[in-house]
Order: C-alpha cells, then sequence, then structure tokens
C-alpha cells in the first residue's frame, strides 16, 4: 500500500500515519520527495482492506494505493492451474468450448420440452431457462417458479442437458438446489451478499452474471465471497455493461473475456443476448466471444419469440441457433490451438 | 404505444402487428407512410407492458416506443397531492427540510450515542447508522447485525430521534422493522425484487436509494414494487451514479431531484456523503440538494472518522457537521419559499 | 416523426403542430387516445432534422422520436453494394482483412524504417504513424510535424505500405494529403466539424475514428459531413469508448461493428491497441474483431516500446506483432466464409 | 511517482527501471517488500510527464502512479489568490455571481436585440449567442458566421451587455477576437488542441466548456494548455457529461464545481440549459449552481423557443427568465456570504 501525504502535511500526521499503518500488521517505510511525504506499508500479514479504508481518513493524507489485490482465492496466483467445472458429462473451463442455450424463461411443459430437444440436437450441452425471473417492472411476468423448476428437470431427464437456472433469494437457494444443476445469479444480484453467502454454503457450481455497472475488480470480490464461504466452483459470466450507447441494449466488454483469464483461474462465459438486446447481431458476438478465448457461452432461444413472455427480441428462433451453431463448429479448431496462449 | 415497421415490411407483417395488439387489449390505427408503416396501439385498459415486450420480437417490426408511464402508483398522475411520510415528530415530504445524520456503521454504543447526541443537537431529526452491511470484500466489516439494531433503539429513546437503517435480505425485513423507523434499501438492493416484496408487506416507511447504474425510471419502476406489493411509504434517495470521472466517489446526479419532482408525488432525499466520496465537498453538496428543492439530505457523520470501521474517508466530524447544519440554516428561509415551485 | 402530445394538451396546441409539420413538408395524421393525442408527420421531402428540433420546443409537446434515419449518403440503404476502398495495391472493404500497424509517433528516420520493414514482413499492407500528435497535456511530445511525414513517405517509398497519418486541423489538410494515403481524424476530432469540411474537400480516403463518447449514430453523422462535402470515401473506427471501467483503457465496443454493417456499406475498421490500453490483450481482442466480421485492424507496433516518445504500454513489440499475425492468418478462411452473411 | 513492480520481476527489471527514473532526472527509492518492490521516483525537477509513460512500458513494472498534478499554471498552487476576470463592467470570479444569456445562435437582428434588451432588464451583463454552431448534423442550421458576430456587437453596443461567442477552427479566432468579449470553447472543441494552442496567443479571455466525456483533470489539462500558450485569462464551465442517464440530455456533474474551486484558481462556470436539455428544470439547476459556489452561469433564452433555429426545447422564455432571475436574487445574500468557504 502507498499513502501519499498531501503537500504540507506535519511531521505529526505522517507519524501518525505510520502507527496507524503498524496497528493493522505492517511495516512503514518513508520515502520524503521535496514536495511532500510517500510511505510505503508493507507485509504479507496485515489487513490491507481496513487499513486502507482507515489511512484515507487520517488527517493529512492524499490518497491511497493498494498494490496487491483485494481477492484471494479467486486469484491466479492461488492456484496454478485453471479450473475445470464438471456438470453431468459438460466440462466448463475444459478442452471444449460450451454452449448453454435455452429460453428466457420456462414459459410451459411444451415450450421447454421443445426447446431443449432441439438445442440438444444443435450440440449445446447445458439448457438454460428462468424459473423465477427478476423484472424491472412488478406488472411483468414473474417466472412459474417451482412448477417451472419441475419442467426444467424433466427436460433433462429426457435430453441429458445439464440445467442452469437462475436464484433471486438466499431463501430459496436449497429449492433451486433441488432441481438445477448450475445456479445462476442475475446480473442485479450481483452483490446481493446474503445470496452470495448462501450460494457458499451449497454443492452446485454458481455462475456470477457481471453487474450492468459493476467492474471486473468487484465482479471477482463478488466471487471470492462465493469462495470464501465454501464453494470453490464458481464461473462468470459477461453479459454486457451499461454505457451512453443505445444502439445495443447493453455493450459488451469483450476485453473482460482476456482480462479475466489473465486474473482468474476460474471460468469465464459470455452471453452475447444480454449484451446485444437483438437476435440480428447476436451470432456475429458469439463469434467473437469464442475467438478471444470464454469458455462458453449461454444463448437465449425460443420456438416462437414473438409469443415469448420475456426478452423475445434478443432470443434466436431454433433455425437461427442451428444456423450459428454450424458457424460455431468452423471455429473450434482455432479456439482448441488458441487455448494455450491464455 | 407507436410501432414503427421496417422499410419494405409485408402487408401481412403489419396485419399480424394489428392482430397482436388487439390480442392485448388495444386498438390500432395504422399511419402509412411513403417509407413505411407506423402504428399507434390506442387504448387505457390494454397490457401495454407484455404487449411492448411482444411486438419487439415480432417479424417486421422495427422499434416500439411505449408512450405511457409503465408505473402508476408512484406516478404523480396518479395522486394529487404530495406525500408525507411521518416517523415520530418528524415530516419527510413536509414543509421541513430534514437531515438525517449519522455514522456509516454502528460500531459500539458509546460511538453511536455520541453521535446520535451531537447530530440532534445540530438539528438532524432522524438517525442513520447500518447495522447489517453490503461490503464489496468478504473481508471488510460486515455489520453488527442485531445488536446493532439494539444500540439504535437506545440511542433512539435517548435523544428522540427516529432511526432509518439498512435491510438486506427479504428474511430480515421483519427483524429489522422491529427497531427501525425508516428501512432503507441499499443501492446494490435497488432491485432485490424479492427485498422489495418483502418491504411491501411492511408497515414501515422505506428509504429507496438509487442504484449506481440505475435509470430514474428504474428507480420509480422499483418503488412501484413496494407500493403495488402494498406499501405506500416511500422516498426515492439520489445518492451518485456510476461514470467515468474520478475525482468524486460517484456522480450526484443533481438533476434527478426536479425531475423527480416532476414525476412522482412521493418524497426525494439527497445523499451527498456517498455521492462525494471524501468529505471537503459534503457541506457545498448538501447546499446544493436544498437549493434544487429536495426534501432532505442524509449524511454520514463519525465522532472519529479515521478509526471508522467504513466510509470514514467521507464522514463529517461533528465539528464539520455542526458547521454544515449553520450553513444550511441559511438557506431554510428559501427553502420553503422555493416549495411552491415544484 | 411522431410527436406524443402531454396529456392535457389543447386543440390549440394539436392544431398547431400540425401546422408546423405541414410547414416543414410533411403531411400531419392525428391519433386519438383515450389519454392524449398522438400525431404522425408522414412524407419524403420534408426537413426532418429541424421540423424535430423545433417540436420539440412547441407548447404541449411531451416528446418526439424521429423514425427515419438523419443520414443519406453514409446509409446502407443509399448505396446497393459495399464500399471497397483502394489504397495501392490494398482494398479496405474487399476480399482480404487489412492489418495496419506501426508506431503511435513517428520519432526518428531509424524507429519508422524499422518498424516499416518488419511489419510489411509480417504481412501488414498499411503503415501507421503519427506527425502530429494530439496529446492531453501540452508537455507531452507534440510530434514530428512536416518532418515525420516526410519519414512516413520515405517508408512508403522502400516497403511499398500505403501510409496512414492523423490530420488535427482543417488548415493543415493540404500539407497532410501530400504525403498520406488515408488521412485519419482521431477520437478527439470526430467532431470537429470544421476539420471534417475540409476532408469533404479532399480527394483521400479518411479513417474516421468514434469519438471516446461518441454514439454510433453520432459516428455516421460526422462521416455524412465528410460525404456530403464532397468525398464518398470514407472508413469507421471503432478504438473502445469510455465507461467506468477502469482494467482497460477504454471499453472496445465491439458490438459497434455489426451493428455499423447493418447500418452502412462503408468499411469499419477495429484498433484492438487504443481499446486495450496494454499489450498483452491487444492479440485476443484483434481476432475477436476479425471474428465479428471487422474489414480490418490498425494495430500500435513499436522495436522498442519503453522509449517510444507516446503509447509505449500498448505497442506490441516486432516480435509480439509477428506472434499476433501468424495467429490471425489461422482464422483467414472463416473470415472469409463469414463476409457473406453481413 | 510510485512504480509497483509485478511479483517475480527480476533484480535487472527493478534496476532498469531504477536508471529510467534517473534518465528522466529523478532519484529513485526503492521499497522491497516481501512480495514485490516498489519504487518511488522522487524530485521536482524531472520529466514526470514523459517519465511516467516510459515507464509504464517497462519490463516488470505491473502500474505507475502519478502522485503530482500534471497541470501547473491552472493549479490552485501555482497563485496564491483567485483569478478575476474582467470583461467591460463584469468581473467573473469576483464578488458577484455573473448571469450570461442569449439564444443558441444568433437568427436574426430582431432576434438577437429583443433578447440582448431582455436579459440585461433581468440582470445578464454577459450576453450570449452562436455565430459559428457545432452540429452533429451536417443538415441542421450551421449559424450566421460574420453576419452573427456583427450583430452580437451590435446589440453590446446598444445594451452595454459583453459578448460571448463559440470559436470552433484555430483559423477563425482572430476573425472572432475582433467581435466578442469571450471566446467560447464547446464541449466537443475541448481536446481541439490545434484551437487550444490558437487561444493561448489570443488577448481575450476563453470560458472553456467540459467535454461530454472529459474528466475534470482533462479539463484542468486543456486550460493548461492555454495558460501555458501565453493566456491567462481562462473560465471552466460544467455542462453536463455523458452518462447512461437519458431523462435529462447530459447528467450535470454539479459536484464539479467544489472539485475545481479546490483544485483551480480560475473561475468555474454552469451552463444548466445544456445539461437540463428541457426547459422546465433549468431554473432548479441554476439554483443548485449557485448554492454550490459557481462564480456565475451560462443561460439560453430566447423569445419564442419553438422558433428557434437551435436548442429551442431548453430555451427559456424570456420571462421564464425573468421568473428564475428573480428567484436567483433571493440567494445571492448567501452566495457572497458562502464565498469564503471555498
Amino acid at each position: 500500500m502507498i499513502i501519499s501525504m498531501r503537500i504540507g502535511a506535519s511531521k505529526q500526521d505522517v507519524d501518525h500515519v505510520c502507527e496507524r499503518i503498524a496497528d493493522f500488521g505492517f511495516r512503514a517505510h518513508r520515502v520524503e520527495g521535496e514536495e511532500r511525504t510517500v510511505i510505503g506499508a508493507v507485509g504479507v500479514t496485515g489487513d490491507a482492506t481496513n487499513c486502507q479504508e482507515s489511512l484515507e481518513a487520517c488527517p493529512g493524507v492524499e490518497s491511497v494505493v493498494r498494490i496487491t489485490t483485494p481477492y484471494k482465492f479467486v486469484s491466479r496466483k492461488s492456484k496454478q492451474s485453471r479450473t475445470v467445472i464438471k456438470v453431468g458429462k459438460t466440462e466448463i473451463g475444459g478442452d471444449r468450448f460450451v454452449t448453454m442455450a435455452g429460453p428466457c424463461s420456462v414459459e410451459s411443459e411444451q415450450q421447454i420440452l421443445q426447446t431443449a430437444h432441439a438445442v440438444a440436437a444443435a450440440g449445446a450441452t447445458v439448457l438454460r431457462g428462468g424459473a423465477y425471473k427478476p423484472r424491472t417492472s412488478p406488472y411483468e411476468f414473474q417466472g412459474m417458479a417451482e412448477e417451472g423448476l419441475r419442467l426444467l428437470a424433466k427436460a433433462r431427464e429426457e435430453t441429458g442437458l445439464a440445467v442452469i437456472t437462475e436464484v433471486m433469494n438466499a431463501s430459496e437457494v436449497e429449492l433451486v438446489a433441488g432441481y438445477a444443476d448450475i445456479m445462476q445469479v442475475g446480473a442485479r444480484n450481483m452483490q446481493n451478499f446474503g445470496l452470495l453467502k448462501a450460494l457458499g454454503r451449497c454443492s452446485r457450481p454458481v455462475m456470477l452474471k457481471r453487474g450492468l455497472s459493476s467492474t471486473i475488480n468487484e465482479l471477482l470480490m463478488s466471487g471470492e465471497y462465493i469462495v470464501a464461504h465454501g464453494n470453490p466452483q464458481v464461473m462468470f459470466c459477461e453479459r454486457g455493461i451499461r454505457t451512453f450507447e443505445t444502439a445495443t441494449r447493453n455493450t459488451c466488454d469483450i476485453s473482460a473475456v482476456p482480462v479475466l483469464n489473465e486474473l482468474t483461474h476460474l471460468p469465464v462465459i459470455v452471453d452475447p443476448s444480454h449484451a446485444a438486446g437483438r437476435r440480428s447481431i447476436v451470432p456475429a458476438l458469439a463469434r467473437a466471444a469464442m475467438a478471444i478465448g470464454a469458455d462458453g457461452i449461454i444463448v437465449e432461444v425460443h420456438p416462437c419469440p414473438e409469443k415469448a413472455l420475456s426478452d423475445g427480441a434478443q432470443s434466436l428462433t431454433i433455425e437461427g441457433f442451428n444456423g450459428m451453431m454450424a458457424n460455431l463448429a468452423r471455429y473450434a479448431a482455432n479456439w482448441q490451438e488458441d487455448r494455450g496462449t491464455r
């Protein structure tokens, strides 16, 4: 940690900061410049998180810059090998690019089974579908709840697909885990810390979607919550961030994929559907996700998008999904070869 | 609702859209332009929310623009008079500018009582203090939990201040409501819909903080959740949004105050502490909040900011708070006179 | 154009709006809803741009939504075939993915010649290098000016590479055009309208970089300036936009590529160097640009990045560039096959 | 400057960085931590700007944090007293809050004279009006050019108001300076460095508007360009930044006022019209600007906003302006008293 004192900070201020540094378990090194004093706080056993916050409030301090990362378990430094998460026959973070596909919401038995068979036939290995839906408006369809979970389980039985579905509340973790293979945390819940802690005590893998305006660092910290509370099976999902641009629903921060690959050993998934917000550019974004080195994608598919109870505009038709999968297949060899360069 | 068809959309596409409009309870009016057809969906009893989503996914549709607001209860159109929320002797949304003040976190009995007495003496009428703390890192102080709530209640007894404190999980609403006068929803939970629904069934007033990257429309929709589920006592809080600027912790969207005053009958509070992120500019921001017509402010105050377990850098000292309150008092007459112009 | 009147707007307000619509050369169609009146302005010969602005200021008007695009020449609707821009032996927008490479700034004869030979050998066909540098600080290196242009011309002679270089001022267009094959407009000048007009009167192709916070629509409008003033040879460049994320220098809005491909017939280039801000993720971003369907990339390369007078951190070494080009070559067949799907 | 080396950087890397630090005129201080080495570069005579850029590209370097500000002349540290800019009888940065008002564009003699007389009568002391207009579309009104300047000069003669007007190109600085009292740089030109340099050689005061997505630091750097090139009479203008929020045209970063007051001795103006984008909230924003400590405001006023050739929706009517000025007058005593606290 590097503490820059203000110009004109008193010797008393500097001494005080050095004492506080010691209080938190670090050693202080002073560097006296012509204009101001800069202090380095050195040591690996100190409590950097709380020390930083305290120093920022000390008299005479201009800024505190932390050098070490604030996360441990999710850091690539903490684990030599990349994490591979097994779900049924699928490995996420392994040697094959993974496609998760399905409707935004589970709407009926007929809808989810038809979609499941279609996406499985086209090469998807994980079925997505929401039973609990976070909706901006209280007047929008809120999901089929447990009945939706039962239909997802039925689709799994029929197709062999693993199931990913969203959990919105800590109190529902156990229920959802009874049906799902992967627990999804939605963008709006990325910093719902009660939910993260509950998922830390759950034995299912978790896919954590990046919040609309969350930094990559905050995404990693939310992953850290889950791992620190006991569950090491976490994957991250880039699904577009909120910016000034309105030509797309969100702005796909595609660079987040290589940045995360540098910082963490955990798998990274891209959601081109929510990033784009309209189906016409979803296949192109999926190609980019594959080329840049994501471990997989999660895509919305609906047998009849205009009848969808949510996200119809960004859902691929089954025909569109088939076309996209055929296109992506041509990139598989390149993807595998580029893996090593991460 | 106005539906613009693509250039070259077929007559069949247009007919189909008109049928769907009728399905959702509206009447369709076609306007045939030289280049394209535009369709108006007219009526007050239709289901606009779900109709819009469906039309966006129909073949041949370029865009759907909704004219009516998607919220009802929180809209100024739904209620002639402005809502005044009574909490103990304090009226929020009434004829006096309200100051809520206190530490970020409750840390000890001595700390909360000292602060409570000090802010009450300076003119605050509501005590803030977190017992459950949403923290980016799992390694940061997470709050004193119920013990913190008990200390807040003790401070209320001693000082007569009303108490506002944050609730993070739907499962804790009842517990927190047993101690708090106002239930605070933090920025990261603004779209935690399970929590919002639980607060709709609660009898305490709720202060809903705007999410870091939430639009004003989304803030109103989250308020609508609470009211639609049964609790009409909602106030909104502008606390700064996330932008590219790093000179302040967040960017205080001060214009949100008059915009909300145009759109809703509910009170609007400004949090200059989180917006600024450092104490030196908090008093100036508080003045701006008052001048622009907010109903009140919520401010962080700590007897010794550098020992604060959270948000020390942006907490005012008690001396600083006293100075700010003396300054604001000079604006009270102008504030009251400007009320009528909202 | 669709004009929504406020609830309670008077018949006089509505009549007045209809008159104004006629003044600007459109026909007005009224749609009377239960709550409010909506008016469609129909016609292809009216002056939509100025009409919209006037209507927004009329009494009783709530909002005006424009349906037609505000640009003409750059629109894909205006031209059936995609534009191919020829520069020496290189075709931009044609059947081969184009790589433009070179240092941020021209610094010396030795530096630019060494780089030019190296990038040509690796497969680049256009040499980049700034002679006039827009720098945030007046104390940073401002470029070699005309001497830099001469060195670029010399490098072209020696290598056969075409030259792209930035022009910052309208008064320098003629001078720069005397040396450059492609005139580059930097992000900070995307809305320097005097410069755009001067480039409209220039016979050289222009590469227009997207502004840090410019929408895709504004980028197209700036291209429209150049074409409307006489120069049809325009290409667009996505180079990252400014967002809250600081893990990268900018946020590469990779979706802009397919969005632009839908909206315009002009070529689209991606600049992974400025988007990333650090060299480690440039090759991955370049792959994504290729996979998503860009016409080419523009990349910073320096023989010794740490001695670079600008942008060293994001410049590839020559070795790094060679590796990236070998990697991209494996994507060429896929790129060509995917062309047709734009 | 503080350089953090990567974990595992070699001794050779560290030595090399120390040599580079010396090359740029600084002394290097090493702090050896358990995990990594951190190096402080100390001294006041070194070339920090270029040193930072070079170090960021050195092998083994993780990050470089600059402690000193990159600007000198505009810094509050460089000048004890606040700068007061005199324009005719008006002092900007002095003891009176300054109001600049007038139409977006000069459109006719009748329009500008009528407006000038009206705003002067209401208490404005500077007349605004654009003769050269930066417009997103080439099909929008581009201004009356020199004829507009002549009309502004005529309005000055008749009313005694000083004149502020925009200059868009370096080649027009001399011409505009022949008519204007204050040279305005628009938001889109804030980093048009050729224009800034030309204004540095001009004897007129300059009002520099903040770019749509420019940081406060960049705004100060652009001011530094003007002062470093010879013109010390610079004032800054906050006019709203671009964010995700669309309820207002831009987001008024009101906190920029106290932040600038801490960092620079130069005056700060707020433009509530462009920040808001619609007239209904302009007066409230103007009050906030005054309360927070701005030196003045610049406001759009038009005798008939719906006939305005630009920005009609955000222009106040003359009646509206009169009302706003009467309202602001009640804040004058508070404003003067709060001056001292900057």
